[in-house]
């Protein structure tokens, strides 16, 4: 833990405990689910005292999104990804990449991003966190859509937003059949296909 | 009332009871939400007999997806509607226009598609409801898609199934916007935005 030696023995046992209280809490809400999970439940599995867990945490919703933190991040980066190709053929490469990022990082993270997908409807909190996500997306997108089409490569009669908006959502649906298991076809399948609709539709 | 003069007093009375439960549950629902929504505010409301409502139905869940009996073999409709296009562009005609109706539809019946959204996330009764619409939907597009590929008008190199899910998500998803208000565009923007980038991705 960097700096821990700067720390005096109350804040580090303050550390632990917090520790402690998130690790309880990954397994509760692994084994539980979102609804059914408690913050009575990951106070006992943390062997912290009575009502210790509201010291450090909210409730259980903010719990949960310090949980996420990681994924989050990922998420993030892989909206953050550079995009500038110079002919279609690259834009297809870019494009498909990035759609299979965002697929295989929310496989290697299927058991937390089923929880996710159930805490979105009921907790606000998650929500919101999952709104950022798909707002930077969003923004990304845009100005990816943008820049193609001021490089002529792109029709320049589509909103860039409106398409934007249309090529996410197409992309997050499918990333939550695939975490869910509601589907047949595998990441390769899927990110190929939205990206040869997508491309076909935008690019001239 | 349709074969009213045929019901006894009592099975009158009992439809009478059951068509106020309904009234109070669709004001009850706008004015609350699904989750505040409580059965005891419907009976209150219906001056229906305490406990009343729950003779009639197991809970607000069962209550709320009678409400939306109508919207959703409405929406059955749109989902059902003939496609048998001769060109790429009464294809087109024909996308577009399901798209708008689609959206229309929802937009006409805004208030309720919103305490819809908000069930969906909590009530397993309401998202099952709504997950037939989907499939509804997705196995309608999937037969449209079967059907301009053997008649030659649109590329066979895609899985009908994975671009009819891409397509109708997207959608879904913009309608939701719609609904909530969380974009400025409007529906022919949308729709024709839409069907653009699908058909020329989709169409030879």
């Amino acid at each position: 833990m960097d700096g821990a030696e700067n720390l005096s023995k109350r804040q580090l046992q303050a550390l632990q405990t917090r520790e402690k209280l998130l690790n309880a809490g990954r397994t509760v809400f692994l084994e539980n689910g979102f609804q059914k999970a408690t913050m009575t439940q990951i106070n006992k599995l943390a062997h912290t005292g009575y009502g210790t867990a509201y010291v450090y945490f909210k409730n259980k919703d903010e719990l949960f999104t310090e949980l996420i933190e990681t994924i989050m991040q990922k998420m993030y980066d892989v909206a953050g990804l550079p995009f500038t190709p110079k002919t279609k053929e690259e834009a297809f490469t870019q494009i498909k990449k990035q759609t299979r990022l965002f697929m295989e990082l929310s496989l290697e993270e299927r058991q937390v991003m089923k929880i996710i997908k159930e805490a979105i409807g009921v907790s606000p909190i998650v929500a919101e966190k999952w709104s950022q996500i798909r707002a930077r997306f969003i923004s990304g997108i845009t100005k990816d859509i943008e820049y193609v089409q001021k490089a002529g490569l792109a029709r320049d009669d589509f909103h860039a937003n409106l398409i934007a908006k249309g090529w996410f959502y197409m992309n997050e649906q499918l990333m939550w059949e695939l975490v869910l298991g509601d589907i047949k076809e595998d990441v390769e399948a899927v990110s190929d296909h939205l990206t040869r609709l997508y491309t076909g539709g935008l690019y001239k």
